[in-house]
């Protein structure tokens, strides 16, 4: 599965981009002057309730709130001089919207993110916050690829694609690298899909780092595009996916098609009710705030059973950029 | 100040049972086995509001959910077999009922818990689920103090004070002993201060163990008793006090009292709209949950205006437990 490697038995289209654990590694150098080591936690609750030991890698503590900058920074600092000098544009209602943002930022370079109507007030602020210009388009995914193609023909700017890009995917990676340094022994990593940028940067560095760790990907129900598409071989987009998980309503890309295909065990899905429980569970038994699409692989983890029991897991959790408008403050005097 | 010491000068009572810093760390020694060592966070946002170095002592990542059981394990390890076994006493709605609870369950002996009708249910659950057997009373300080008192005769159980207690105050010092363990270089401590355990230890830590640290109270304008007690040179207990920080609602003891007149620097007081701020801010900013006790230094530290620029500034993070049922959870899908 190397970069440029021409072994690769099943697979029907050139492959010659994918990222290897190499490529992780060099993100993780050149990311580690900008990104946090996120901490991993214990939590007696979930070892209790699973019969495992789980370990929380806390991308929650990243910057800009979600693993996304990993992949963003990687982008922006492997771009050569005269590339980064024209800038960088992307489309994203969220976290690599932000990421992209802060990590132009820290080159000094230009951000153009095409974001549509309607996004929440909070998270324009919050690119805007980072310097980055902000163009709005149409809520569609016609709409906001055109748009984004339109600024890279007028501005010149580098399309950091959200996940189906070597770079991203790469520095996605170091996520699991770091926690596979910190707990070499674990038995399976849990991590949220949704266009498969995390996934595929985990799963690359599980099958190089570990001769027993296996990568499950959790998915909402209402977003089951990756499940569907693994099960017909072929990419299946969401036609209108449903769920809380606003972070996972993206479909799978043909780089990260590729890689889950050949190296994640399952992809398992749960619904949001699950969801919502399990990120109750997080915020009231370890104190930490999580966004409702790293819930999900910890919805996953408690509908296990004894699927777990006696085994290591590490769970990615993902992001911790929760809209906190949308809750009732007041109502904090309980 | 010592434990015995007779150089106390201006004290008008006996004051035989004042922790000292060796109380501290003994109560250090004796809780290790059990207790968290909390993390030290720092926080981007918070030096760059400040203009200070700000390091927050995450006592809401502590068993239980608090510093609480710092003391309440101090308190139940201390206790000579004969007197541990029959069992432990005390009044309390919040954080101090979890924490002794969970305390006298890791020595396994018995822990009575009297606590007021209304109490929320949340919090009685988690009171029986570390096994304590909860007697319920009126909602008045008078009941729930003849209450404890008839359980004491009753099963000849030990009273343990929420706060007015050396081997509590010492217990609640320890917080601020591993605190400048990693922050030597403090120049002020944040702490809020109900009935002034917390505030006491932290005082008797800081002096003992700083030249430069001072310790500021944080209390809630709507429950200022330990301000306007301070000034006027004795006792005055808050008669109903009305503010979110449910867990600074209760009033100075003796102990706590004479401690805080002569260690502690300043009282300052904040409105709740300031601390649900800081709640909101900590939450956002730092992905972990405070409850609104917690948020009330942090609140100080951001209205301080230019008081903290260019300091090294401790805060405690009192506790995180916030009752979620108090949220609107469905609103998570913003």
């Amino acid at each position: 599965m190397g970069r440029g490697e021409g072994g690769d038995r099943d697979t029907h289209m050139a492959t010659p981009e994918l990222p290897d654990i190499d490529a992780i590694r060099q993100a993780a150098a050149r990311i580690a002057p900008v990104a946090h080591r996120t901490p991993v936690l214990r939590s007696k609750f979930f070892d209790e309730r699973t019969g495992a030991q789980v370990y929380f890698k806390c991308e929650n503590f990243q910057k800009a709130g979600a693993f996304k900058f990993r992949g963003a920074a990687n982008a922006v600092l492997s771009l050569p001089e005269e590339e980064a000098r024209r800038g960088v544009v992307t489309h994203s209602s969220g976290n690599h919207a932000q990421a992209l943002a802060l990590a132009a930022r820290m080159r000094s370079i230009k951000a153009t993110i095409v974001m549509p109507e309607g996004a929440p007030a909070v998270k324009r602020a919050a690119v805007a916050g980072y310097g980055a210009e902000i163009v709005t388009c149409a809520p569609t995914v016609r709409a906001r690829e055109q748009t984004a193609a339109e600024v890279v023909a007028r501005t010149g700017g580098v399309f950091i694609h959200p996940y189906d890009d070597a770079r991203i995917i790469a520095g996605q990676g170091t996520a699991a690298l770091e926690l596979l340094a910190d707990v070499p022994d674990l038995d399976v990593v849990l991590t949220p899909v949704g266009g498969g940028g995390l996934t595929s940067g985990t799963a690359i560095a599980a099958r190089a780092l570990s001769t027993r760790a296996r990568v499950l990907a959790a998915e909402p129900a209402g977003a089951d595009d990756a499940r569907r598409s693994i099960g017909a071989g072929r990419i299946l987009p969401s036609e209108n996916p449903q769920t809380i998980a606003d972070g996972l309503r993206t479909s799978l890309g043909e780089l990260t098609f590729a890689i889950i295909r050949r190296l994640v065990e399952e992809i398992i899905t749960v619904d949001d009710a699950s969801t919502l429980m399990a990120m109750r569970h997080v915020w009231e038994r370890m104190k930490i705030i999580i966004e409702p699409s790293a819930a999900v692989p910890v919805a996953v983890l408690l509908a296990g059973g004894a699927r777990f029991a006696g085994r290591n897991v590490g769970v990615i959790l993902s992001g911790g950029n929760v809209d906190l408008d949308a809750l009732v403050w007041s109502a904090a005097n309980g």
